[in-house]
């Protein structure tokens, strides 16, 4: 039985009805089942706060057994030192994923304070962006 | 009647005694009494936090029914994208105000992640500046 | 009787049929009237000037007698450091407003020479900064 | 029968020798054949040059038929408008993939003039960052 | 019999198909018809391509004898030390002209390597552009 | 009977006397009359001032009838978002001329605010550049 | 009987398993069992929190008695104006210390919105850099 | 008789009630009546004005005859490239003056357009830097 | 008998007479004889200059024996790479020192080209920043 | 008896025969001789030296006495935060001097870290900047 | 038999007939017989191109065997990464040559993407930069 | 007998015992000493300071007569205006020298004041590169 966590961050928890021209219209718990139910043999854990160091809480508490995490770290990513360092200091893969492309949006959305310290990062595609980061992290274990 | 939720920011809990030549020496309670009494057929609900998140809770709460919001950040004005973002999420109108004038201070104060997104801003009014955005919400429901 | 003095900057004398998408479709002037026969008791003057050195001559003019100035100096806002220097070397408030969001709109309207030296400032709110802007001064006076 | 095309730039044709312990030390060839026998009913074709302007061509040739691009354009996707300027060109989605991880290496490779213009970005999984990309579009299409 | 070069770069064999609301739906092709029809005594040579270096062979075999060279270099005008080294290093005049007002445009598309050594520049006037650089450059020699 | 009309700014009046190795030695005078015999049904209209506001006016004035304006806005183009937002919020046409090549000289003259929201820009070819804009502007209407 | 307080922030509940080659193998808990037996009559309070806010609730009210605060905000040190105007508005001195040498780090780690306001700054000894703190406050006292 | 043109810009008007404890308590018109009776067979013009456009006429009218002008161009010293090109366009030297020490305000005040124009630069020595700037242009001529 | 070697840098001969509001009102040598007198078998030696020069001799004198350097560069802490070229070049630990708070006083103040090579900086706390890195220097041999 | 000192800074020493069309051909000696000759019951004291630090040195020693200094610290201007101190820390006047318009040659020569800190500032007169200062520093005695 | 290969970039094909007063009027040709008459047991490669991807291909090709490269990469050097990646991905030495100082020109030829990865740098002595690099090259092998 | 003086700047003092991975291990007088009994009729002058102002000094003393210069300014070459100042106030030529690459390490040290100034730039060959510039200025006296 293999582990993985998700982890989102501010807003997230209202996605499928904010800026849906932005981040579609799905909401992300009607995601979550459908991944649950297409791998055998797969823990998929789900944390999402609106709070920068509760968010350095689940990573640290994830970080230190199962496959690795899923991190989207909505704008915290672009601000947050906290959530990079507590990237840097755990033992497990983190993979960077957003949702919208942030490179068509404002400049602040450029900087990411995780992905120096990401396993990998995965952009713009949607829901599929979390998709695409399971199969990498199960194909890595 | 209709309701307007006041949210106030870090360091915001200590108005009146914490330096009161920026700030003026009444409390925020105070202020807030004299408001209720003056308008009838109002209700004027408060939140304050010293935690980032907490106020992306109290706008995601708020910012789908009444007539508004009156938002002041306090230093998280100048540093939250998440705030910002929060703001830009919901469906309700949301006025900036700050108490002090941001621009005759340090240079990071200047820049506000919630502007862009404000329906209107109101700055270096001390007290004043919530109750013209008060006065604002009203004519506009 | 109380004096209150609204100055207008650059291109504010085409409002009402300048894009209207960013700053309505009333003419200044519809809107003036409507506050005059508000107040009882309030002299309100107006002054509009395409050229920066006159709104200096405007504010120097204003700014020793009276309640105080309500200032929109448009583009000057952004490049004058000369109309900044009259709002510092005059006796009476001045209070900062403006029609639109400066913050939503280019980078270099986000940078006030005015507002180190305001009294306070009102942004975004179409004609009603304005008479938020009177309710202000007059509350003061 | 579906139709991927792949794009290298400069010096990914050195993959396997050059700095090992950034890029790995497997051929892009070699792991072009794996990914060739995954998949049935996929054409991938294949290109790779070290002159910018070539690139340009290449997406202009695949950019309106097939299931999409996969592009890695290696230094130039840090200095070259005239890619980005092709890939907004063209009409199919564009997946920008890199092999190392960029914002872990010198500042000048945390620019991309790409991703703004890219219908997906996935970064520092080493070869499996093509592989996700070949998912993803064969999932798109 | 006059001689003027016109070069084209990146992309600009796209003209017609590729963003029409930014570059019209005119082939270029179709324009080179109509100004050599309108002018006797007039052999314009047309070259285009989206390498760089090409560019540079182009500019150097053009640039010592006919009447001048019209160089739109597309996105490498923004970038290409090279290109504006050439149009320094020849004897004859280069007019610079832009299809779309590259200032409504991206800041990056604000920066020209080539104006400096430029005898004329024209922007945003789309094909009539090229049409005036002839006007010029036929009055000139 | 068509109507254009060219405004310069300040410093312009001094044409034929200032530094002529930059300016040329004709005075715009001289200029203005070979172009008035030079087109029949030809109303062509001349205001200089070295007042920034004045040339706001000016561009009002000339806005909203006739074929457009040719605007040399001289050093105010560098640092007037007044005028840019005068030519943003007229009818007809702007073009941005000037006589010397602005980008071989100081920084500060490689910005301009007008850029953007004129109709077309023409740079360095002396008077040529008032006879260019001339010719498109017939074109045109 | 005087009563000192330390506030950690962010990752510092890791110490002694994080990243031993910058923070050391010692855990904070051993260090303050350490200092605790070291001094009569000194009463140590110890908070540590990965939330910004609570951070900021633990200066509030560790600020207006004893003998001051040593302050270790990690990473919220170079992003938090919250904290920076905490430590500011209230009466006790704050120590700010740091364990490793942030300039020898990255140059995000160089900026502290802590420093303007603080009583004295202590950096890179280690563990050692708390209980010079404390020296310095018992002297102080 | 020897010709000398003082050229005074925005706000000096107020010389003797504005900001006293940055500009001195003296009136302009005081100091210059001292001036004039200090020195035999010099004629001393005298120009103010608040508006950029007229100080470019000023310097236009008296740059072509008499010793040289004496110009404290105030706020538009820091702003106006106009100014700057019309100390440039003239014969006669200017020397640039300032009455408070600007290097020790505003950032914004430590650049001057004039400057690189001027045969010299007497700062921050209250009305004793136009008496040099008289003494030096009477020595020169 | 261990040996300290304190390093004063420029205008620090001043102490006790230099704007005493920043410095305070004790003259170094009177603080050196406390610190003397305070410890046994503890050899302290002071070198002052004003000269960067020189103050990189005393570096390279005390660099490779005894316990440490306690080093004050003043004003050369912020613009010297060459005393920083010599910190790193030595054997023996360097304790970085400043008087005052220099995050309190002009930007440059900021930046110091010593800290990345010290073994501790402390900052802030008046004459007490000596005698804190002579304590720390002790237990550290 | 009345004393002023003048101190220049490097490459001074070499005046008259360095590059004369920046600096002129007189040396400084010789001018040296005219001053002391013009002015009964002055004494002026003069240093040179192409050392930081002795700049530093002369400063303090005739800073407390006398009618003041005149201060041409050369390239040090541009960069000696000691020196600026140094000027800072004493008693008397200051005034900083400049043989060439420093202002029209590199950017870096536009920078003064004495400024903020001298009583008078007079620049690009050649020799006669000197003459100036004296004449200011007797008056003001 | 020693093998040296001189990669030569964009323009450096026109030397000899190119701004004589900057690059000299030797066309390379002739150096390079000079060079190759100078040496016995040296095989003396040369390869010019105005394109940098051939640039590229040049590095590659020459990387792997002989006694190094000598690289005049021209233009490019200020704004090719992809040259700098490929000097870094090859195992024999390159020194990077310049004809002119770049440092007296413009500040764009400032910047080197090469110099961080050669193995020694030679500017501004004209041809002889080359024959001071074969010297260099000859010595090391 | 021709004379060439090399003038070492700080911290070169300690070459062979100094940070020996970026700086070699062979001290400079024992390079010196190879170098005069390789050349026949050449005197080899040799100065060093870690002073910034004898540096000038040595720089003014060779500057007239001789060969030529060689100049490694080590720290100084960032900082320096001063010794900048002096190369170019002099008439010999001066090579700017340096012994590690300084394109390979901190950002400060990318930038000279020497080398606009400088007849020839050599960089990163170790001892070597003194060996390269004495070639040269032998070649060209």
């Amino acid at each position: 039985m293999k582990k993985i966590t998700i982890i989102n961050g501010p807003n997230l928890n209202l996605l499928g009805k904010r800026e849906p021209e932005i981040y579609g219209s799905e909401s992300f718990e009607e995601a979550l089942e459908t991944w649950k139910s297409k791998y055998d043999g797969l823990s998929l854990d789900y944390k999402q706060s609106n709070v920068e160091g509760e968010l350095v809480n689940y990573i640290q508490e994830a970080g230190f057994e199962g496959s690795g995490i899923i991190l989207n770290a909505g704008a915290y990513t672009h601000t947050s030192v906290a959530i990079g360092d507590a990237v840097a200091a755990i033992d497990k893969p983190v993979i960077e994923v957003h949702i919208s492309n942030i490179y068509g949006r404002e400049e602040f959305r450029h900087k990411s304070f995780i992905s120096p310290h990401a396993a990998g990062i995965i952009i713009g595609m949607g829901m599929q962006s979390y998709a695409l980061a399971i199969d990498h992290l199960l194909g890595r274990s």
